[in-house]
């Protein structure tokens, strides 16, 4: 898939976690509508009242998160941009997000600001097939941050990670080798290899 | 309703968004189950391998949403303590979660680490109603953080902030007043007061 086709799950869902970080560095997490999807994009507004807003407005890097029935999750970070003509961005969001009209009739609605995401990274996880499934992808080109475990050359083949991995995403070889979209991140492998062969990629 | 019936709501709701932020300040989020409440306190786990675990261990703020199939959303907000005991409390998460046993087989569920949050604040949304419904509550008798906007004694009787207020929940009086559990903190009264009689309540 592609990453137009990752932010698609995003917007049906539809009201989805937007995660933020306070000016005293706490982290504040609230339901917010993805309001429009294109060009690899995220579209969001909030009103200038809230706390969200002055969040965005300190520190604009945001992480958001939702699922859809499928257990289906997608994540995305990267940074919001308040956009420059707000009228026409709102005018857009509730043309194409009707129910908005039943929060903020009339002409209320203009105390919403419209931001965008233009870039960003993202994962899609599946935990509704065995073994799970996981990708990374990107919006706008932005670099992708490698998670999760790897195995070095110091394995010696002994297989305790392949019989211990809790989704059976670890194949044989020299070194032997996860099977980096079937990985949970848990890290059993890396705790028990006898050798240490199992290395954490570092992100943060 | 009272704090454990709040909390019951994120239970139903199950996955929700875990909040946090890492060691560079920057905030993340995912999907976790709610796996146990009880006795205003919200039971959860991670593994050992997850950057959300390495992330708690940093900074053990979290702040946590989910919305229900009703349009109801509980936010909560708090500090995320591992539990001693470990192999009781992932044994009871799963003896009460059976489709964990899906994902971690076995002994493998012991890579998992327990976490519990004793001690936070929340607030309730209702998104159904009209005008809108919110409630803010406490885990375990934290004060609870006032927010939203108020009405001064500045306030000179002009009514414009009740014609403006797209939930109608400002009423007369010497000053008006802002009906708190049905604001939505838009700002809009805050914007237009011609006497800056209205303030906004400091939280950040």
């Amino acid at each position: 898939m592609e990453t137009n086709n990752y932010l698609q799950i995003l917007r049906d869902v539809k009201d989805v976690a937007f995660a933020t970080v306070d000016a005293n560095g706490m982290p504040h997490v609230r339901i917010i509508d993805i309001m429009i999807v294109e060009n690899e994009k995220i579209y969001f507004c909030t009103s200038r009242g809230k706390d969200f807003h002055q969040q965005l407005l300190h520190n604009n890097h945001v992480a958001i998160t939702g699922m859809n029935k499928n257990y289906q999750m997608v994540r995305v970070s990267g940074q919001a941009q308040r956009l420059e003509n707000n009228a026409y961005w709102i005018d857009r969001i509730f043309e194409e997000n009707s129910s908005m009209n039943d929060v903020y009739p009339g002409k209320s609605r203009y105390i919403l600001d419209a931001f965008v995401i233009e870039e960003g990274e993202g994962e899609f996880f599946d935990l509704s097939v065995s073994p799970i499934n996981r990708y990374s992808f990107s919006l706008n080109k932005k670099p992708i941050t490698l998670k999760g475990f790897v195995i070095s050359d110091a394995c010696i083949g002994c297989g305790k990670c392949m019989r211990n991995c809790p989704q059976q995403c670890i194949v044989e070889g020299k070194p032997y080798e996860i099977i980096q979209e079937h990985c949970l991140h848990c890290g059993l492998c890396y705790e028990n290899c006898p050798v240490k062969a199992i290395q954490r990629r570092k992100t943060i």
